[in-house]
Parts: C-alpha cells; sequence; structure tokens
C-alpha cells in the first residue's frame, strides 16, 4: 500500500499512461526502481512542460483525501496489487481500493450485462452470483443498473468487487450509492481515477479491461449488438480471460450480443457449474501474463548514444509501427529501442497502441 | 414406385423390420433382388409360421386403397426412394407417399420443437421456415402442434413435407387434418406405416428417424429435456447429419434441451444464414451412407452348409454379440455369416440393434 508521498507523487505523474507505466515496471524490474529512474528518463525524451505531471501539493491532497475516506492505493508491482490484474497489458499504475481488501485476491467471476435488462435476465444474473459466491468466487461487475447491480447484490453475503469509471467519491449511477456502500462489508470499490473524477462515458469502456482484468472469466448475461459488455467480453479475451455467455430467444435484442458470442465460442451458461467446471482447473495454475505482454528485460547495459536516440526517433511518425520493425531498421538493440521509446513516452511524445505498436505524438 | 401386386406383397410381408430389409437389399445389391432370394430364405432360417408376413388378399386391399387415395409406394433401393433417406441404417423398406412427390427429392431441413411452443419460438420458427424455404430447401417436420404446425404453415408456399407416425388416413392430431391437405399443393406427407394404423405414443420416436433421416441437416427451436425433439436430434447425430440449435433463456424449461444440445457442440441458430452456411457445401457432396451402415457386399458364392449354419446359430444367444465376433468365431465367411443371419431374421428369429449387435429371439 502507498503511503509514501514522493512515490505516490511519481506513480500520479504517470496518469493516465498505463502502457507506459508497465513499460517501465517490466524493463526495470519492480514499481520502484522504475520510479528512481522516472525523472531522468522523461529529461531525456524531451518533456518540455510539467502538462502529464501533477504538482506535489495535488498529490498531498490526493492522497490525505483518500486516507480520510479509508482508502488504499496499491501500486502495480507490488505484493498487494491484485494478482491477476498485475499481469494485464495496461494494468493501472495505481488503484485506489476501498473495503475489505483481501477480497481481492479471492479468484473471481465478473458477470455483467444490459443496464435495461429482463426481469429472467436480472434473476439469472442473482442465481449466479449467489451460486458462484458459495463456490468461493468474488464477484466483480461496474456498479451499472440492471444485470450489474443485480449480480452485485447477489454476492453481498459472499463478497463483491465494484469497478468505478469515476472517483471513488463520485459513484454512479447516484442511486447505486448504498449499494456500493453496502458491499464494503465483505468486499471491495477500486478506481483508477483520482479522487473528485466524474465519469465521462468514454471511461466506462476503459474501465471495463478492469472488471475481466481482475477475473478469471467473464459471464455475459445479456447483452445487446454494440454494448458496454461485448467491450469487457473483448477486453477478456485480449487479456486470456475465459469468456461466457447466457444464450437467449434470437428474437430478444437484449440477447443479440450474447448469442453472437456463443458463436464465437464462448461457453454456454445456463448454470454455475458451467462456469466453474472451466475455471476450477484454471484456478490451479500460475498465474501468466497475457499473450500481448511484453518480455521483461533486464536494464539496459548501457545508455542510448545522441545519434542512436536520434536514428531511432527518424524512424517513428504519426503512423503506427511495431517495435520489432523499430528494432530491425535501427540496427540498434531491443534494450536499447525500448529505453528511447520510454523516453518519449515520459516526455509525453509517443502513443503506444497496444499490439506492440507506437506512433509518434 | 411399387403397382406390382407380389411385389408390394413382399415388401409388407417383412414390416416391421426395416434392417433386415435393409440387409437384404445390401446383400443381394437391390430390393427386387432380395425379394426375389426371400421365400427360399424364410424357409432356410426355420419360418414356422406366417405371423410376419401379411396375406395376399391382406396385400392387395391395401395397394387398392392407396391407390385410390392417390398414395405412391416407394421402395427402398428404386431409384424414385428418397435418396439421403436410402442412407440410412433402417430405412423404412417400403414409404407410402401423397402429394408432389418432387419435394422429397430437394434438399430438406427438419424444424421441429415443443408442442406447447411460446410465441417467440413459432414466431421463430416461421420465420427461419420460411426464409429456408427461400433458399431452396424443403421443410420437413412432424405435423405435431407447436413448432412443427409453425414451420409447415410457413413454408406451404415453397415446399414442406410432413412424416406420419400412423397411416395415411390416420391423421394426428386431427385438427392438423387442413393443413396436411393444404402441404399437398406443393409438398409431400409421407408415412412407412399401413393405411388404417393409428399411431401409438411409440411410434412417434420411430418415426422421427425419418424425420433427421430426410433432412440434411435438423433444427430443433425448442425442446425441454427429455422431449421428442431430442430423440430427432439423436438421430439426427446417429444419421450424421447437421444438428442445430436455437438458444433461449435458462430459466425458460422449454430451452433447456436446445440449449443442452447447444454445450453438446449443436451449431447456434439465430437466422437462417446460420443454417444455410453450414449446409450448403454439404449439398454439393455426394450422398453417403452413414457411419453405422454395413458395407454392400456381393451375393454369396455359395450357400451355407448345415454344419455351418449350426456353430453360427450355436454361437447366438440372447445376450448381443457383434457380426465381427460371429465371423471370428465361426470360422466362417463374413458373406456366410450374414446370409445365416437373414435366413434368421426372416424368420422372426434374430433381433438387429444397430451397431452391429445381434442376437437370437
Amino acid at each position: 500500500m502507498v503511503t509514501d508521498l514522493w512515490y505516490f507523487w511519481c506513480i500520479c505523474a504517470l496518469m493516465p499512461g498505463p502502457r507506459t507505466f508497465r513499460a517501465l515496471v517490466n524493463h526495470y524490474g519492480g514499481a520502484r526502481a522504475a520510479l528512481a529512474a522516472l525523472p531522468d528518463l522523461a529529461r531525456r525524451g524531451g518533456a518540455t512542460g510539467p502538462a502529464r505531471i501533477c504538482t506535489r501539493e495535488e498529490a498531498e491532497r490526493e492522497l490525505k483525501a483518500a486516507t480520510a475516506l479509508g482508502i488504499s492505493l496499491l501500486a502495480l508491482g507490488e505484493p498487494d496489487y491484485p494478482r491477476r490484474l498485475q499481469m494485464i497489458d495496461d494494468a493501472p499504475p495505481l488503484l485506489a481500493a476501498r473495503g475489505k481488501l483481501a477480497a481481492l485476491n479471492l479468484p473471481m467471476v465478473a458477470i455483467v450485462g444490459a443496464r435495461n435488462a429482463s426481469a429472467a435476465g436480472i434473476r439469472f444474473a442473482e442465481r449466479l452470483a449467489r451460486e458462484l459466491g458459495e463456490a468461493g468466487f468474488a464477484i466483480v461487475s461496474g456498479l451499472a443498473r440492471g444485470i450489474d447491480g443485480a449480480a452485485h447484490r447477489a454476492s453481498l453475503a459472499t463478497s463483491t468487487v465494484a469497478v468505478l469509471a469515476g472517483g471513488h467519491d463520485r459513484i454512479y449511477p447516484p442511486e447505486h450509492a448504498d449499494l456500493a456502500a453496502a458491499l464494503l462489508d465483505d468486499g471491495a470499490l477500486v478506481s483508477e481515477m483520482p479522487l473528485g473524477y466524474e465519469p465521462r462515458a468514454r471511461d466506462f469502456p476503459r474501465r471495463n479491461r478492469l472488471i475481466s482484468g481482475l477475473a478469471v472469466g467473464v459471464v455475459i448475461v445479456e447483452a445487446a449488438t454494440r454494448s458496454g459488455s461485448l467491450i469487457t467480453a473483448r477486453f477478456a479475451l485480449e487479456q486470456g480471460r475465459e469468456v461466457f455467455a447466457v444464450p437467449g430467444s434470437p428474437l430478444d435484442p437484449r440477447a443479440a450480443g450474447s448469442n453472437g458470442l456463443l458463436k464465437q465460442g464462448a461457453t454456454l451458461v445456463t448454470e454455475a457449474a458451467d462456469v466453474i467446471d472451466v475455471l476450477r482447473p484454471i484456478l490451479g495454475q500460475p498465474i501468466e501474463p497475457s499473450a500481448e505482454e511484453p518480455e521483461a528485460a533486464p536494464p539496459p547495459s548501457r545508455e542510448p548514444g545522441a545519434d542512436e536516440r536520434a536514428r531511432i526517433v527518424s524512424l517513428l511518425g504519426p503512423t503506427p509501427v511495431t517495435i520489432d520493425d523499430l528494432v530491425r531498421l535501427s540496427g540498434s538493440s531491443a534494450a536499447i529501442v525500448r529505453t528511447v521509446l520510454l523516453e518519449l513516452d515520459l516526455a509525453g511524445r509517443l502513443e503506444r497502441h497496444g499490439g506492440g505498436l507506437v506512433s509518434l505524438l
């Protein structure tokens, strides 16, 4: 848990840049080592202003307010950070968590679905959440109306985790404030956003990667085509999580998304055993980084020279290129290319697109 | 089409024994050759009475009545017998068909499901039948209330085939007599049962093998666990037909069977294209016998000797054994063993269990 102001400030300074932080942690072998290297790296990358860096005063205020609200700040790479979430490509550098933190290291199943769910969908989500809770899984979801809320409510007595799209003091939807408070006894609320952050529409899809990232598997109960639940399912696939879907009538538009997932190979769920049978064997396995995860590299034996840096920067432009291509075309080692990219990234000049693609901003 | 009394009588004489007739047709290379060998074979097998043989007078009456009703009698192995049905293990020796016989050689999709179907199930069956009809498939089903009736009705304008569990003059359920009459214009009614035969409960599962046997693929729209539709699905699998199922809510007991089929690997259907995409490539392929089909053998070069026959019979008992084991243990050729089995079968002393298993009655 983060209580050291300097440490906290450094992490804040990187937000929102989870991919960059991830690359740093991999590169330097841990959050503290990465942060120690940070100021120098950012300067070399050509950082010209504090645009992405919060001030020391802001950091102080945030840390004090968080503590007052009973919020713990968990840093990527530290032992109390949720283990499965740590393995995703764009794990948040800092996770603000409130409630019973032990819940975050239970095996979790995500149950997500439509806000305008049918009565049958709500009833099924409740039954599934209750039975998976009794089987020892914490239920993670997004605190939304409909399926999410039903899943949380039915797992209050066991353990349930809600991932917020805004800050801890900006519960959305407001009518779920009581539910959010109730789940703290045996579960937790988590957010990657600072206090006071009001969630916008685009923050919800981004938040969904944390719901799937925390879980071993994701169950989609009712989902229309092009719904947020399908975004969660896509993240789950990218992160190597198991994807489950609950079937519905082809004439019910709320089932179109989940039926579509079934056609694409999601596991069909009509009872908790369908989920448990798939997940039990996985729980016994060591937690592995997801497929897209870049390999951890030892710290570079030397720093990039000015010529090397210039050559690599000249190969970059607004069109995304792969890091592999940069290594090949620059003639530099992969370690040197990665260091230059980190420098650029910290200076706010690089965009990471996932899949090893980068471009200059 | 069968119009020859002697021929018809011989086939009648074998009913109900489709596996036996199948073995005869395979053994002698055609229905006519098999029938010519029949009286002698039956005598050698130890036939003691006419228990399974209808009288000449009965045959005459049946043929006359059938002709009067516009019924055509199609014999297994003859050119006008439906080609896919011909390939199943227990194809009926004789098929009584009424209506537009050309419909029986269109590619067919079976649509079957619950009698107490939901409004949504009915609507979906109608939509699917109409769209598959427009795509050139005849729709085959069981004329039952609910899904079956909906599928027939929606494909009246294209082509629909109903398989009866009783005789042509015993339409069941009676309120579907109008539907049965209406489908004759562009489709057909078929039955393996003689005129006047009142269907009993156990005739419906038996009839279901013809629904799947006529079709390239079977779509189960709504089916409870342990329902007749699941029997059709099982036949379809045994016959190497494609199995499709329409998903439904896990809380709807009418979807339990179809969801169960999906878990077992049936193709999920939410629109006609899901069926067409799977079946189109199959239609281009030559029609192959199903996996269980015994190989066609040339007529035996010699008849079995009395010693050989006695040895083979002594190896048989009430416990089913495989024909392969009989060949191995008797030391006789496969052709000789098959001939002895046919003799016993025609004498009413053999039971064929499928999967190459036989026992003495």
